[in-house]
């Protein structure tokens, strides 16, 4: 009883779904180098995807860029199973190559010195699969993550956010999260996460991976607003994570092309789970009743044991006859 | 008490906050033929809305496209109902088209001969309206969807994916879900997701629709970890689902246009709901205590009824007086 | 005991977690007119974002436009504080600039006849940081949101939509969401809505905002289907949002630029809470045992009060005697 109406503050009328709502930015700059050493730099508009801050965010960190790919026939790349061929009939034309980039046309042509592979519709050329071997963007460990929280519990129309209440207009611009020494700060250093997370930056950098980053809001309305206060908690969901996107353009010959980039980087998924709750007469008075009816059957138990497998039942037996003809209700003394 | 005990494993501590992770990959190939013949091949960045893999998903199955928009002024479309006029005075300049396209210039123009409609200022032309009667990417039941889904019950700090733990890589590439046959495979097609459902894949392909996909977890972690599966259902949520988006461009006389596209097609939401129960001390107690109080409660309910209800009544008052002499706790053994 | 089994339907059993799915679709266009007296109409297609109607939806009320940018080298803004300078030792090469836009390239060189600046690599220009004074779309308070959402208690195998059913295909074309007059149109006026959260349309349409919506289901089966009805609220959660996105392309002398947008507005985030309740037996049975044990409890209780702390004590331990006389089982007749 002790610990339903104590721990568990069974006195108190609680609100467990409250409005949630999560804002993120990432900031940050970084160069990249192209094989080429045509160098490039990325800035939050580049490497966000999806731009406009929701829950499930993504930071670039390598990718894999095939530049004006137009709609046309060309060899499938040797890296796709279903794509290798010996001689004509090993591509059925119309066919779509298993796992594929394209359509089977019926031949199969040279894709190298080395590889023959069926010719595809599709779009052209396939995408190259060669991963740089260094992260590009490595230097995103360095970048921010700003999230904004707020709960409301609509049940006792309280609300809080997880950003310090100040009149420093600089403060979201200097400061930086850490658990012990700036734990209302809500900028995240992108390698303190992974790192949280129990993985090192570099690892997650190169093939990418998930990130769940946790908000957890336990609110004793009874105290003072300002010990309502988050909890943050990072886990490594994957060690792996990349999609592609393209971007498609017209040329003066108004030939419809595209730009396919394989991205590969650290997602996060930021979830948060609130309760708040406050003391209200219908839930105590509840709870104050189930524990005492615990605490009643707690102590018949407690009689069954010693009348009937105790060794010196006699004696008991004496007792509680006693107790008895002196009235039932003082069993619930004890 | 029964009930509550071993069906819904009272004596367990339950997590059913867990953190969760879904990340998506829709594959395949298909070609579309326009009107004027054009094939144009469609791979997984040109059909997948967004292409992040998160668990709200959409396959374009059908689309219409408004190729090089510009601003400027044109007729609107006789759709629109509140487009139509006969005469000037019908389309007051400045005002809006209700569910138009575009701010009335005050002209009422020949849109063909047989309509005529307001003068816009707006996105010139405006939309084509024919859908094509059948679905343009009708080779889409064939994809797949790979879901891969992490839940992770910190409490127990207990984590399990829904993807098969194997050493063989190609899996993944070859395996296709199956309830009966490979229910640890992730990779769902897509006709079998709409059937499963209730729907054949032709009728949502045409004007879209909306499936929602479940997965759901109940793990007995006093079980070893291999019964814990997740399980999968599919419900059709809506008969009707699309939306608009454009491409922005600039032309060679710096003249900015779009490209409109209305996309058709099916949309997945992916929600994961996971509980895990393992036995602890403390819930096992009060289940136990609250199980026993409702057996004493039931026992007692069947004494008023057997007092006051029962024809027999007399005989069971004596009886029950010499129960209480040989002491209350009796009562509880029955 | 009545509270818990009348107020809260203790009989009834639960489905707190429905399949959930919402479409969200907004309409409406507007002029905005650039300083160069431009004007530029905006239809859905322009100010969604995401375009495909999710639960979190974003409506573009203002924004700043920095077109044409190139990899490059140019003076850093002068509103980074990071990026002011003197003389050119203030902008060590190779560093980025903290909070600004690029790769310190070891100049200090001239921003206009006022202020001296860091040289950096990056896309230059740099972002034109004014904000225009009124916002540019406030026409798009009279836009409209259109709301579709299902439940699915998968449980008692009953689903539900916020649309009316109706046969008048026009219905939603031009009903109009109000809480008294039309609760079943699922059509909302932005300004409406704005208003509901308590702020006005002006205020937040000048530097963004973010509106939580929430849904709620509280459905009672063992009622008609048609009162199994939605409500919504509105509430206000931020007073500021935006975020910066990009488009690239490739000019004919095929460098590479992007039109950079940052983007102001509000932004809703839809979420629904279900719960049906339907009559069962084992709940019902369960939660009257533990009212029932409440009540004993309760009795109980009132004799410890009764025995112990009343001044007329005496009296009640004699009555309380003989009904102990009489057999326990008429104490719970009190």
């Amino acid at each position: 009883m002790w610990w339903v109406f104590v721990v568990r503050r069974g006195y108190q009328d609680t609100d467990a779904a409250p409005h949630v709502s999560v804002v993120t930015k990432l900031k940050g700059v970084s160069v990249s180098r192209a094989e080429d050493a045509r160098r490039r730099l990325w800035d939050a508009a580049d490497f966000s995807r999806p731009p406009q801050g929701e829950n499930v965010l993504f930071l670039v960190t390598n990718f894999i860029v095939t530049d004006k790919q137009v709609q046309g026939t060309c060899p499938e790349s040797p890296s796709v199973l279903d794509g290798i061929c010996v001689e004509d009939v090993d591509c059925p034309m119309g066919n779509p190559v298993v796992h594929g980039n394209g359509i089977k046309t019926g031949k199969c042509v040279m894709f190298n010195s080395t590889h023959s592979t069926c010719e595809i519709f599709g779009w052209c050329p396939v995408e190259n699969d060669t991963l740089p071997r260094k992260p590009l963007l490595a230097e995103a460990e360095n970048f921010t993550l700003f999230i904004k929280n707020t709960v409301n519990f609509t049940k006792f129309n309280f609300s809080k956010g997880n950003t310090l209440q100040t009149n420093d207009p600089t403060y979201f611009k200097t400061c930086m999260y850490d658990p012990f020494f700036s734990p209302s700060c809500p900028v995240f250093r992108i390698r303190d996460m992974v790192e949280a997370a129990g993985e090192t930056f570099g690892a997650l950098a190169l093939l990418g991976g998930s990130i769940s980053v946790r908000i957890e809001w336990d609110c004793d309305l009874d105290q003072p607003a300002a010990h309502c206060q988050p909890r943050y908690s990072f886990i490594l969901l994957d060690r792996r994570y990349n999609f592609r996107t393209a971007s498609y353009y017209w040329d003066s010959q108004q030939q419809h092309y595209r730009s396919l980039l394989k991205l590969y980087g650290i997602r996060f998924d930021i979830s948060v789970h609130g309760q708040a709750g406050k003391f209200g007469i219908i839930p105590a008075a509840v709870s104050f009743g189930t524990g005492i009816a615990f605490l009643g059957t707690a102590t018949m138990i407690c009689d069954l044991v010693l009348l009937y497998l105790d060794a010196k039942a006699d004696f008991y037996w004496k007792e509680k006859f006693e107790e008895v003809r002196m009235g039932c209700g003082t069993t619930w003394e004890s």
